[in-house]
């Protein structure tokens, strides 16, 4: 390792122990805190934000990614210092673009367009929301102007999460998709509806988590480098590759989601659990993009989670822990039903099959934002117009429609559509997966996860983010990102399923 | 407020983000944090740490405290804004003295020493962990000499925790109280031994939680601005006057200690939730010493939760919750078995009686080797002889003796006595408490915790770290610290108890 490399590594170091340290002030501000103690939290996060930033944008850091490009020329841009390079180059370029006073000012209003937004969506009053969003959207416009132009104006936001992709990418992607995710619910909507009363009876809590609890230990979380605890809404998150937590959110009206949130977050965790040891404190440290995180969290969530042989091992032990409530229900009929598929207002409590038509409908507003095609004042009716045309339903209120997600409040524009990727990618995955683990199937349906997690390990988890996306799913499919695998793989699941 | 001062908060704001959020992660690192997650913890901690002491002493906050000091020449010290200039000036003046290779050199001593001493105590073989001591001693006699010379060389390890005390104040304190107590605990030990068997019985762990929260609950403690966890060893922390925790440890052996414990956190927590909200973010923030500290949690745990009043109170309710235990026990022989005196090996388990005797034996100790007048060798016979001088008992091997505590080890030399300390200031405060609140029992009797926390929140708790501890207690008491009112509560309440 030359200086340079040791020097930089030094610099890192300390950047992401105060981003490490900030994460765990925002996990506890989600699971633990007081609610006093918000004012104080907030001031605390701001100045390890502000810290690690200031160190990570300092001159220092500059001139050594510059020597450290000239000395890594010519040298295979995926070893790991040269790589190293390359990714924290990428980041600090994005990082100095945008000017401290942008990101103070963002702060400001996006935290104004927060409370908001929770009493416009409380009042399901787009009105309260409107002039906020505005804002926020003249801030979107203007951080695009930080940056090169591109093809396309959205490239930069995308950019963010995706890293290497591009929008009409996205866009080829999605119309290739929609198609055939419209007429699939479509052909659904014809048949009989299946029953899932019984998934939605007075399920007792903490038996719902220990079953989870017990799932996720199976997949192979290691609890010794890891936790699980409660939280409003579940999430995933680290602080290194020996502490990633998840949390779990019990959902009254639907308690049989507590199993499919903490398998989610699991997979998350999985993927940061399984990132290589050397990359501790660098910046190749964590997923891929989101995109590809997602793909494992629904990889385990959907794949895994929500298939037959799956349930075909806990199923009995499920039955006899919860006997009130499916004791006379066959597994094929509860299989079915935790796979009902059914046309609903909200994204996050869509099913696989209608799920992804919720995301294009956002990328679309997103993209018309960014391009100043749309106006915010029309968004309520585009909303409306897009639901009945992809999921032939339409919103009662703005609460159930275009006030339901919390991401524009918070200036967070670019990345509902790796939600939709990551769908796309875990079936690809899924693919070379059985391929390769011919008797998957079998694994599966005697409880072992073992050669599943040690493949994801081997040749996804332990990369980090080492890889671009495209660049990683290339890798390991041989194809880029493209929804022939996921479009397969739902006509088959949901065909089987509905009889069509 | 002038430029300067403004300018002073905003630098102190920044430093002290950065150590709350490091005593965030040292909460969960004794909480929640999964095993695995020590080593980058331990990293996290040291990056917070070394850029606190970095900003902290900057130049610029020399330059802006020199300024300020010629700026409020003149004014009332104890004016709130001169009050912080004198007190970060201190803090500031300590912090630049130590050169930051010694703080380094420190931190690599200190934490072999105390993995030496966690095998030398559970081998109870002193000969392991004496090198390291040794080493740690070297230490604190090159860190004295940091310090301009005073009086006794060993004031300087003494005003780190108690501001302005000087040995010698101590020491003469320690000579007035050691004969008294050493009498007292005689005396008693001619009487009859008190029966506690019914203390020692199998309790149940979460209930005796519950019944130790309602405890805090009563005195006044603010869960909105606080919360209670498990951990190995109890503790209380902060990371604003807005989120003050506390943390429980459950003793199979000694079951009651969780209330006791409890109440003990819980008196440090409401200090901290009780201090001026302006001086939120500031170096006021927090208790004036650790012996003024020490007086609150003493104050709760002992002149409140081991008194008769408190136990008129709650024994019923005790009584009810653990009748399989106490239920044929009188609240006058419950009352006598939670103040039973026994000279005991280890000085967290003492009674009010002996437990100072534990300190006196440490000073002496400390003093010792600090003035070059003991050397690390000769420590457990010189600890056996003392041990036997007060309190006529003899350690049946050096892991109940010299190996028990963990505070040389990580280089703590100079506080032991601010837990005397501590317990001497309460009963001042307790004395002149019931002089203003004369009805103060018939509260307790009542279940009624209001006056006293309002009687401590306006003359101690709101000034924060303004007054030094020796001004502070002279502000409320007229007195400097001294035993008299210490002797004369336990001369009184051990005489009832044991009919002397």
């Amino acid at each position: 390792m030359s200086d340079n490399t040791e020097k930089l590594k030094e610099l890192l170091a300390e950047v992401i122990d105060l981003r490490n340290a900030a994460a765990l002030l925002s996990w506890d501000q989600h699971t633990y805190m007081p609610p006093a103690g918000a004012e104080a939290r907030g001031q605390q996060l701001a100045t390890l934000g502000k810290l690690a930033q200031i160190k990570f944008t300092s001159d220092e850091v500059g001139r050594l990614l510059e020597d450290l490009k000239s000395e890594f020329k010519g040298i295979d841009e995926y070893t790991d210092d040269a790589a190293l390079v390359k990714v924290t180059a990428r980041d600090y370029d994005k990082a100095i673009r945008v000017p401290p006073e942008f990101v103070a000012e963002q702060a400001r209003v996006t935290s104004k367009a927060l409370e908001a937004w929770v009493e416009a969506r409380k009042k399901s009053d787009y009105s309260i929301f409107r002039p906020h969003l505005e804002k926020v959207v003249e801030l979107i416009k203007r951080y695009i102007t930080f940056f090169p132009p591109s093809d396309h104006s959205y490239d930069v936001l995308l950019d963010d999460y995706e890293p290497g992709m591009k929008t009409a990418d996205v866009i080829e992607i999605f119309n290739t998709l929609r198609p055939k995710q419209v007429e699939l619910i479509k052909a659904i909507a014809r048949q009989k509806p299946i029953n899932d009363k019984f998934l939605h009876g007075d399920y007792n809590q903490n038996k719902l988590v220990d079953f989870a609890i017990g799932i996720a230990t199976q997949f192979g979380y290691d609890w010794n480098r890891g936790r699980q605890d409660r939280s409003p809404h579940p999430f995933s998150t680290s602080f290194s590759m020996n502490d990633v937590r998840i949390t779990t959110r019990f959902e009254p009206h639907a308690p049989i989601n507590t199993l499919f949130n903490t398998m989610h977050e699991s997979g998350h965790a999985l993927y940061e659990q399984g990132v290589h040891p050397s990359y501790e404190r660098t910046t190749l440290m964590g997923g891929a993009s989101l995109g590809i995180h997602e793909s494992q969290s629904r990889l385990w969530e959907n794949l895994v989670g929500r298939s037959l042989p799956f349930w075909e091992y806990f199923y009995p032990a499920f039955k006899k822990k919860f006997s009130s409530h499916v004791g006379n229900i066959s597994l094929k009929s509860f299989y079915k039903a935790i796979n009902k598929v059914e046309p609903s207002f909200i994204r996050v409590e869509a099913d696989e099959a209608t799920y992804n038509l919720h995301i294009m409908l956002r990328l679309e507003i997103e993209i018309g934002l960014a391009q100043g095609e749309m106006d915010v004042k029309d968004l309520p009716e585009i909303w409306n117009s897009k639901m009945k045309g992809y999921l032939g339903i339409t919103p009662p209120n703005d609460a159930k429609g275009v006030l339901q997600d919390v991401h524009w409040s918070g200036g967070s524009v670019g990345y509902f559509s790796t939600y939709a990727l990551g769908n796309l990618i875990s079936a690809q995955l899924w693919e070379v997966i059985n391929r390769d683990l011919p008797d998957l199937d079998d694994h599966i349906r005697k409880g072992s996860f073992e050669p599943l997690l040690t493949w994801l390990r081997e040749h996804l988890h332990v990369h980090g983010r080492k890889y671009e996306p495209q660049v990683l799913v290339q890798k390991i499919t041989g194809s880029k990102i493209n929804p022939t695998a996921y479009v397969k793989y739902l006509t088959r699941k949901f065909g089987e399923i509905y009889n069509l």
